[in-house]
């Protein structure tokens, strides 16, 4: 063991002395510990059955050994995200390395992108990977737009590298924003589901934390983050509600309401993961395909489902056999066709024909 | 047909001329097409399965010829249901009066509920009962006692003139605030899905309408509604949310934000409505009575259910069999004697204690 400083000093001066060797101060603690419950979680996942070829493919439970990427801008939650997976992974049994990724965005970003990565190489990650992307001008939006090209890049290294997962470092805060972001949208519940903890290639062990603690984890451990500008710029409605809604619904209504927002969005994803499954088993037991490429679903079973199963299995239907996402209005036209019949013809949506007959409701291709 | 106005005046100065006769401007046939929707509603209910004696009683449908009481306060909501409830009921085949709380909270509410009655007698309702409470001091706030009072008001008044349903004028606004309060609670999902149009004893015919639809009714048919003080007291968290809270996220988010939070409460209480119904059935297959009052559940069954069934079947139990409203981080924890189980002993949880034991998981009253 090595001791610093000299003799007699024992008053605390040991960790100005030793910035290599961070006290396990609370925030260190705690976000090494999410970082490690989070690799627990994902190492414990029950293996997938082979023969099971119903629903989506579940992830692999994280293997001895394997190597895991964090997802690193060089801000001070995902610096704190490099330090503490760093620190937890070996002692797990995992390699750990880092994805930088540069969007080109900013005059500086290559630099901003090589700090980050020889901080991650200072940090013993290994391999640490440099992507630099090509934003594109689409339809989503500059967020939008920039979040694809990340993505695309942590699929490329996990491809590269083969790395099991790609941890990334949202916070507390970050679900909490996008919740207030989803409810603005108003595009259901789905949309206040906020971010997955884990979605099978992404980690997510920080979702629990305040971006106040990886600050501070940062500050504890002698790194120096850096500030991306984009993170006060009002042009972008995540900032505008960092800034300015959630303070101001903190003033109205009292402290919490992050942690309140996040609290709410982890129930409302079981309640919509458990109804989607259930979708998905009883679509299953209604459908009978027919001649031309239609779909057929049993209209008494379909009746007696509660209404949120109804609008799933419909919605279910329709996106798995003609590729098309019914808005909430259409969904409801069709169970229109089961819950207020009166004889109704067929309904044409955009990409599908819905016809009732003789106890089916028919879902043609729209021709 | 009558004609108002000399003849040669055929631009607009018969409304003027004939007060009692609005024109039916798009506000007025909106409120009156909501309540006409509402009532239809309630009388297409199926009726209740008198064999059936799973869950909870469903309401009768609105019977013909049966009377219905507006909640009046004389602000421009209820004012506005009034007016259109005195319209549309009598064309149906229903009755329709009022009911007046006179909560005594003001000085002058004697006379506000007076006025109110008098403006009810004279939109045609009948009867017109005023009903002064006494609100409470206790452990709900003034809000909630103020809502407790008047909801016992109703029930009196549906009981004293055998009236099959209350009506009450909540509007898309009011629907707002309801989940964006319960938001900040952060109490999950349930604290999300705002009024519900129909309780059975209670209707909301507005709930999709705006505050302003009301108000412009008012005005549009010569009616001048009371402006309660309270609604722009800002020591109520409701007027906070009403008067700062929804602008700024109006402001910030784009407008819109008042029908995103409306039909997201919609589409959470259907998917609550669907899991809890499905967890009251799937407990029954699971349950069986043991000795001392205490009350199994079959893990195994358990342990196949989605978390969110899973969760709602514990709190369910806990709560039927020992009137114990479980907290998330209880129920989690009970949870976790089934999806997490290493050899735990007896979990000990205020009113309840909770064994796992043979394939079963028992749930003893604390003693």
């Amino acid at each position: 063991m090595h001791l610093n400083g000299s003799s007699g000093d024992v008053s605390g001066g040991a960790a100005a002395d030793a910035p290599r060797r961070p006290r396990l101060t609370p925030p260190i603690a705690d976000a090494r510990r999410a970082v490690r419950e989070a690799l627990a979680a994902a190492a414990g996942l029950p293996a997938p059955d082979p023969h099971d070829d119903h629903g989506p493919a579940r992830p692999a439970p994280l293997a001895p050994g394997a190597l895991v990427l964090v997802g690193l801008s060089g801000g001070a939650d995902s610096l704190a995200l490099a330090a503490a997976t760093a620190f937890e992974a070996p002692r797990r049994g995992y390699r750990a390395g880092a994805i930088v990724v540069d969007h080109g965005l900013q005059a500086e970003s290559a630099e901003v992108a090589e700090a980050a990565a020889a901080q991650a190489r200072g940090l013993g990650l290994d391999p640490v990977l440099i992507d630099r992307v090509e934003v594109g001008s689409g339809t989503r939006g500059p967020e939008g737009e920039a979040r694809a090209a990340r993505h695309a890049a942590f699929d490329r290294a996990r491809r590269a590298t083969e790395a099991e997962r790609v941890l990334l470092a949202h916070t507390l805060d970050d679900q909490a924003e996008t919740v207030l972001l989803g409810l603005a949208r108003g595009s259901g519940p789905s949309s206040l589901q906020g971010m997955r903890p884990d979605t099978g290639a992404l980690l997510r062990p920080f979702l629990g934390l305040r971006r106040s603690t990886t600050r501070a984890f940062c500050a504890d451990s002698g790194l120096t983050p850096w500030d991306d500008p984009h993170n006060v710029d009002p042009s972008y409605a995540r900032v505008r509600v960092r800034t300015r809604l959630l303070p101001a619904l903190e003033d109205e209504l009292g402290p919490g309401v992050a942690e309140a927002l996040a609290r709410t969005a982890e129930q409302l994803r079981e309640d919509d993961e458990a109804l989607d499954g259930l979708a998905l088993e009883w679509a299953q037991e209604l459908v009978s395909q027919t001649d031309e490429g239609a779909v057929a679903l049993d209209v008494r079973g379909l009746a007696a489902d509660p209404a949120a199963l109804r609008q799933r299995i419909i919605r279910l239907v329709v996106s798995a056999e003609f590729g098309v996402s019914l808005s909430r209005a259409h969904t409801l036209a069709v169970a229109e066709l089961i819950t207020g019949w009166h004889g109704q013809g067929p309904l044409s949506l955009p990409g599908v024909r819905v016809v009732r007959q003789n106890g089916l409701l028919t879902f043609h291709p729209d021709s």
